[in-house]
This record gives C-alpha cells, structure tokens and sequence, in this order.
C-alpha cells in the first residue's frame, strides 16, 4: 500500500469556503498526528472531496488517523496508474492479500468501482465487470452483491486509481480547532475524562484543568490526560493544575457554622471558578464538566444550579442524559477506563451526608460568611 | 403469563430509604403506562428487589413498560406454586411454545435457576439440573451453557415460582419524578424531541415549551410531543405554547440597524428568556435545548454563550458531543424522526447570513436598543 484514502463527513455538506477551512484544519491535524506518532509520509492533499496520505506505512496510519476527528473511514490502497490491466492485477494481488488474511477457500466478494474524475474510458460498471471476471478467472471465489466477504474498491481520480479492500471506522466529528475552546475539569473519574473526550469530538480544543487534590489523583489524571492527547492532534494545551489556597478557608468556616455538608457543592462551584478564571485568560468559551443526573444522590438539579452559578460561561455536560453504563464502555473504547480506576488520594473532608438538594440562598449566606462578598461577580 | 417481572438497575445502588422512595415512583409510573394504555392488571407490587406486575395481559404490558424509565429488562412468566413438579410442566410448557415461536428443530438450551428467599428444598444448580433434564426427555433438543437459542428461567421466592423463557430489555436511566422538573423547548426540528427524552430518560420531568411560529409548525410540535407523552408517565406537563409579542419589534429594529444577521441569536435568546420565565412559574430547575455543536456554522460556542445569558438557570444540551446521524438513529428508535420531518412553517424572517460568531458586547447594544434595558436581569 503507498497510500491513504481518508474520507470525512459533516465538512462535506458546508459552504465551499467553509469546506476549504475544514479541510486545512483536517490536513494539519492528519499531519500532527502521523509525525506525533513517528509515522512518515510524503504528503497529505486534499483532492475532490477526500484527503490522500501518501505513505508506505498506510496501514499503521490507518491506525493512529483512527484517532482523528472529523474522519468518518479510511482505506489503505495502492495508487496505480489508470490502465485496465494494472487495474487487474493490482485488485487481484490485494484480493489475494485479503483471501489469505481471511483465510477462506472460496470467499463471495463484489468489486466497487467509482468514477471521481470521467477521463477514463469505461463507466463504473464496465469496470467492475471486468475487475470481477479477471478476479474470478484466476482466483477460487464467487460474486455476491449483497453477502460478500471482500469487497475491492476501485476509485479513479485525475488519471490514477486507488485500489483498496479493506474500510475501516472512524470516531467522525468535527476536526479539532474548528469549535474553539473550552476548559474540560478532569478529576479523576470515570466521567471527566469522557465529558472532555466529547467535545474534542465535535471539533473543540480542551484546555485540560486539575483542582488538586494529591499527589496520587494527580499522577493518575497526568495518565488519563495523556491518553486523551492520542485524540487531541491539533489542540496545544497542556495539564494546568491549580492548587486552591481558599479550601482550607472554607472547610474551617463550613465547619464553624456546622455546614460540612455543603462541603462538595462548595468544591465544585470553587472548581468551576478556577475554570472560569482559567477559560478568560485562554479566551476559552465555556466549561466541560462529567456531570450525569442522579448518578450520585448529591449530582441534583439543585446542586447543578449552584455550581453552575460560579461562571457566565456555558457549563457544558455531554453525559447529562447517559446512563453509568453507557459511560463507562465509552470510557473503556478511549482508554481512560483502567486509568480511572487507578487508587486516588483519601479525602479527609468529605462529609458524611452531603447536602442533596442545595438551597442557592443557603450557599450565598455561607459564601458570603467564608469570602464577605457575593458569589456572582457578573457585571449586569 | 400471568405475571411481568420488572428489574431496575441503579435504583438498586442506593440506600435503602432512597430505594423505598425510587420503587414507589416507578410503580407509580408503571400503574400510570398500564392505565393510560388501557391494559387491566390485578396489582404491581415490589419484592426483594424487583417489581411484580399481575395482568394476564403480560406480553401487552412488557411493550408499554418498556417505555418506562427506570426499568432495565422485563420478563412476562408464568407464576406458580412452588413445588418441582409444577415447576417442571410450566418449564416444559414455556420452552414448547419458544421453540415453537423461534421455528427450531433441536433448540440448545439452558436453565437458569436463582432461589430469592431460600425455603425451597433444592439448591439453584439441583433445580437447573432436574429442569433440564426434564425438558430433554420431553423434547428434541439439548443443553448448551453458552450458545443457546433459549434460557429457560426459574426464580423461586416466597413460596412461588416464576418461570420464563423471554428477557427484553428496556432503556433503564431512572424514574421520572425523582429528579425534578426542567424546561424543553421544542422547535419541531429533529434535535430537541431527543434531547427532552435523554433528560426523561434520567428521571426528569419535563415541560414542553413551544415558541410559536405557525400552524403548521405548532401542529407538527404537538404531534411530537404525543409521542414523547408515551416516554413520560409520571410526568403531568402539557404543551404549553408562547406567543412572542416582541417579535416584530426585535425584527424591525435590526433591519433599521441593518443588523438582520442576529435575529437568530436573538430569537433563540428569547426563546430561553420565556423558557426561563415560565420554569420559574412552574419550579423547574432547569431548561433544555438541543444544540448540538457546529451542526450548523451558527451553532457556536460564541452564539451559545450569548444564548446562555438569558437565563440563570443551567442550560442542559445532552447533544452536544453527539453527531448528526447519532441524534437521527435515537429520533428513530422513539418515533419522532418522520414528525420532524412534517412540512413546517415558512420563516419570512431568516436572514441570509446569520452571524456565526457573536460578539455579547454588540448583541447587548442590539438588545438596549429594541429594549431600553440590559440582557441580563440578575440579582448580583
């Protein structure tokens, strides 16, 4: 194989203009991830609707574009020129390939065949006919349109072709840096680091931020960060960990006042200020968070109120309406599961009963009585 | 059948009082479905940790209960005294009649046997193994642990037996009615129907609210909406339709400043600001919409954040990491998918180029010029 067919989605249906944009985007970041990942290739252009690598390690670019959003599939081929007969024997040598690879006596297949550029001579189905003759005369096989076992790939573009038998799946999305930014709180769970994962999806860069809570958590959401950086080619940021001064302050006064179990809901808005101070100087747009109703009895409506109260910014929550189990064989395709479940630092002030449904007037008396001021800070 | 065992999933997980509260809401809304669709049954009834619906209608009840949050996997059985002999003929009777239905020769299949409370004489693998033999002298087939074409299930608890041979699953998330109460606002698009339902889905009663733009639309939104109803027992929430009176007034004022490109922003910001007005009436926590991101150039993390401004209250978009056709498969799977595709108003007012990028500080000058008042109206 010399090169790569990489074929996206979404881009497709934009203004012209809007698809060039998309398409330098998508290219660069195709770029990043193969150098990133020691993968070398000739060059990366964007032709009539796809991208071609060109490359001689096309399947282990396969692998790492997998990784690349806006990507819908991808194909490992072999670039000929266009003549019947090396149409022939190219088809016939990856139909060997792939026969062996399956290891089936008399595998059913079907041969596809498209016309990208018209200055060949035969239509598709001429094509198709005769790739599928030649393959039939010199190989034990059958042709079934409908339940094939192989199917060879046949696209003509600007006097070559592009052979390929095999399709693989992308994540799809939107490239990353097409969507600006926004600050993801990873915190060692489960949910975080797939709430973060989701947005990059849809074409967001991530600025990675860590309230720190211990040496171990922190150690563990480095791990989990560098696993999601295998999705983030494009994106720059780097894990900001943000040690908050005013935590001492808080479970002190909480406590004086007898409110620990405000405690978790005090953490979080906290959390969410650091992200928002963050967001503004890295002209972020909003705040990532893993949030999912009623996972835990303190995870309410309510308590989202006053959180959410902390920052201008839109709180985004991409598992909101997921249920654990849908998060977690999420978390288990990305790899951040195992890591998740790495051992944590203990918690000394979590309180027994935290406060389920929070009172917003509650929490602004007792954040008045901690700080002597209010918790929005909004000019209005 | 004369008997449907309902299982439920992470109400399991909590504490036994919350357990007592989340069991009581669910045969709530699974007598409410029953009722609303018409399907006689003697009782529901909680025990050990899964509900019992009496009907002699249980295939019926199994499809309508499958609507209901909350529910994993139901299992219309045949309850009987528990003694082996009656346990055996009821087996034997059940598998007949799914061999029957699945058209098989010689059906593998393997009996599963759970003792819930523990008078019965026999020890789970005993049973199995008696039922199974059973079944072998009485019928062409044979036993195969892991590739079997029927489970035949035996769950013994109190002096009763419940025999099944199907297990269909549900969409499990959590009852509606034990996570508050949020605003939806339907378009009549395909997004937001599904958007409402991921937050029903996780136990959250909603109220549709729908920004009038025509007939047309308005009768599709309803239509919608009835469909959504049959996700929604133990929700009360009709749809309740807005009338914007400052329409005009907004479109005008832009065109005077030839600033058309944000009427879209504008209207969505007023969208949320009825949204906001009547959750508070209503006590809702919340409001969701479903943006999904840049699905179309001016859905923005730029046009969210000015969106956003509208309301105090969270904003839940449970799209937003989703793509297109993920958000089609589910509208397909609840039935909304072909209403939102029902002829819709026409929108004289769409601007050619709507603005992709918003600035807050000129839509805050839009907004004091077509109403003399700052965009936010929140106490600081």
């Amino acid at each position: 194989m010399n090169v790569v067919i990489v074929r996206y989605g979404e881009i497709g249906t934009k203004s012209r203009q809007t698809r060039r944009w998309f398409e330098n985007i998508l290219m660069n970041n195709i770029r990043e991830a193969l150098v990133s990942e020691g993968i070398e290739f000739k060059k990366v252009e964007a032709k009539h609707g796809r991208i071609l690598v060109r490359t001689n390690r096309a399947k282990e670019a396969v692998d790492v574009l997998t990784r690349v959003f806006g990507i819908v599939s991808l194909s490992p081929a072999m670039e000929v020129e266009a003549n019947l007969e090396k149409i022939n024997k190219t088809a016939l040598k990856l139909f060997r390939r792939k026969k062996r690879e399956l290891g089936l006596e008399r595998p059913r297949f079907r041969v596809t065949a498209r016309r990208i550029t018209k200055e060949f001579p035969l239509k598709s189905p001429e094509i198709q006919a005769k790739v599928g003759e030649y393959i039939l005369e010199n190989e034990e096989s059958e042709v079934d349109l409908h339940n094939y076992d192989i199917e060879v790939g046949v696209e003509l573009m600007e006097g070559k072709v592009y052979v390929f038998v095999d399709k693989v799946k992308a994540w799809g999305g939107l490239p990353i840096g097409t969507q600006g930014k926004v600050v993801a709180l990873l915190s060692g769970g489960i949910d975080s680091p797939v709430a973060a994962f989701l947005m990059m999806k849809r074409g967001v860069e991530v600025i990675p931020v860590h309230i720190y809570m211990g040496e171990k958590t922190l150690e563990k959401v480095r791990k989990i960060w560098n696993q999601l950086k295998k999705y983030h080619y494009g994106g720059k940021a780097e894990l900001i960990v943000v040690k908050p001064k005013e935590r001492k302050r808080i479970i002190e006064k909480l406590k004086e006042l007898g409110k620990e179990k405000y405690t978790c809901v005090f953490c979080k808005f906290m959390m969410v200020r650091h992200a928002d101070k963050i967001a503004k100087d890295f002209g972020a747009k909003g705040i990532v968070m893993g949030d999912s109703l009623g996972q835990v009895a303190s995870q309410t409506l309510e308590n989202m109120y006053i959180v959410s109260q902390a920052s201008d910014l839109p709180i985004y929550r991409p598992l909101i309406g997921m249920d654990k189990e849908e998060i977690v064989s999420i978390a288990k395709r990305i790899g951040t599961f195992e890591l998740s479940t790495l051992p944590e630092d203990e918690i000394p002030f979590i309180p027994r009963h935290p406060i389920i449904r929070g009172s917003w007037e509650e929490f602004r008396k007792l954040y008045r009585a901690v700080f002597g001021e209010e918790p929005r800070k909004r000019e209005c």
